[in-house]
């Protein structure tokens, strides 16, 4: 069965619940900004590109019911998570873009805008695939074997994903031999979403618990490691998903490229390092529960940072919908 | 309220049923020697040195019966775990006591040789907590913050624990400013037992998930890292849960004192390097479920190694009963 991520239609924006993958696939369509905001803090909906998109759709909404909600609704989409910066970046541009012309300032407009980004957001995703593709596959020239984390495909995006479009481009040439997905912990968007992805586009692959990934490293067992980004400084750093930085320390050790697949909407010009990157830090009862059940009753103290921070001189190269770069990394201008 | 792992009384072994830990504390009780095999098989019993004792007791079970199951008892138990090696050195020592005099082929002679083995880790674990307790101290003279993997305390013993008793003594002379804890997926013995023992002595503690430790260490809020043994080689390679490799990786890149704590029922001198050490690949669904509950119904394909190896570059010292090792690490005697 095909499955979307999130659809705009009839006044709408209809999503799939990501918090019920892979066991259900609810979709809920609403037009309150409001419950869009909360999709997003609650993670229905995810993935750095994707929640940038989804707040242009619901900042169009706030404008339907009223023009004067806009800033309102900009404050509340902006509080919804803070590491990603496609989120402010998104939210930023329709913000310049409505204070630009009183002609702006309705509800067409910006749902033309937001479309617009949507589909920008897909032709990226087409765009890294094919840099990626052809950097690995000049790079390996055989079919390879590949550790990815998180997600980072079409639930995770407008289109066919960051990382996991270089993925897909690959297997579409017959060159994956197997991907090894980590699962993901604490809220196991590698077990239960990339899984669902990788089952839907028939690709050979494996979960593994994310510390599972250094050893099959030196077993010899992983080409290189791709992943997405939430956040690139302009040095390079990146913040990604919890547990990129062991990756990340693993594939040095072994040799491994280590490769960061994202748009140019994840890159924050504004920030020289990633110091400056805010690491959410999320509900530690988080850890208790297994994707969105509370499992443990028992009171249980502990810490959940919901993302990392990759220093630059880790990263192999860093693949956009421009090229691919490669160290040193230079995004300031 | 106490707990305890294991106890033998009244001609039978009572065991706490760990899989059900944190939230129910069931013990088990019985003189069936096949029941406590699947004990270890299930992880109901765990922990190296602690499978090693109740393979004795249900060894003298099994003779309890008729002193011509001792083979197959032996047989039986031998295939429940592959990996630690207290399990086999254990057998391996009631079998040399069993067949060495024929006054020794008798319940009440094994019996008491199991409660001479568990004894003897009682002892062991208060000497490696004192000599790791000396050593940290020393380099440290000062709280500290520790970082440790899976469970090796009470749980996993027949005493205070290996690395966790290191803890405990640090704790009883107030050294500990707090204790991070690394969940163990699959299985979670991090967050579901050594939490609970962390709680039940009053030890400052988070518990984090596997793939967050690396961040911390780039934080600077890990002063030092210490972990149990499944198997020691010669050389000092070291067989544990899986996520100690990697957590090792970490260590070394940030140059943070990598520990290893394990009695020298631990170590096997037969084998020269880590190579040889058999890694167990359990059921892949174990993925699929928190602790022991099966939560995720799709399908979805896992890879699910128990344990990684630890080369020896990589430890900063071996903590036995005996003393405090360096490297270059040499069993071999």
């Amino acid at each position: 069965m095909e499955f979307f991520s999130l659809k705009f239609e009839n006044d709408k924006l209809v999503f799939l619940d990501q918090t019920k993958l892979p066991d259900e696939e609810n979709y809920i369509s609403t037009d309150d900004y409001n419950r869009i905001a909360e999709a997003i803090e609650r993670l229905e909906i995810r993935g750095a590109p994707l929640i940038g998109i989804a707040a242009l759709y619901a900042l169009s909404l706030a404008v339907k019911d009223s023009i004067s909600n806009f800033d309102n609704a900009f404050e509340r989409l902006k509080k919804t998570r803070p590491t990603a910066v496609n989120l402010f970046n998104a939210l930023n541009q329709a913000k310049e873009f409505f204070y630009s012309s009183k002609e702006n300032q309705n509800y067409l407009s910006l749902l033309n805008f937001a479309k617009n980004f949507h589909q920008k957001d897909i032709d990226y995703c087409n765009r890294i695939a094919k840099n990626g593709f052809d950097f690995i596959s000049k790079k390996f020239n055989r079919k390879v074997r590949v550790l990815t984390h998180c997600n980072t495909g079409s639930l995770a995006t407008g289109g066919i994903g960051t990382a996991f479009g270089v993925i897909l481009e690959l297997s579409k040439n017959d060159l994956v031999e197997i991907v090894y997905a980590c699962e993901a912990r604490p809220l196991l968007q590698g077990l239960r979403l990339t899984s669902f992805e990788l089952k839907k586009n028939n690709i050979n692959y494996k979960v593994i618990t994310d510390s599972t990934a250094a050893f099959l490293m030196q077993k010899g067992l992983v080409d290189f490691v791709i992943v997405g980004a939430d956040r690139i400084a302009s040095n390079g750093d990146t913040a990604n998903k919890i547990g990129t930085y062991s990756l990340a320390l693993s594939a040095k050790h072994h040799s491994i490229p280590f490769l960061v697949a994202a748009p140019s909407t994840s890159i924050d010009k504004n920030i020289s390092s990633g110091k400056e990157i805010i690491i959410e830090e999320r509900n530690p009862d988080e850890l208790l529960s297994f994707g969105n059940r509370r499992i443990i009753n028992s009171q249980i103290d502990a810490l959940n940072f919901a993302f990392d921070l990759t220093p630059n001189e880790l990263i192999t190269a860093i693949v956009t919908e421009e090229k691919v770069l490669l160290p040193p990394f230079d995004f300031s201008r």
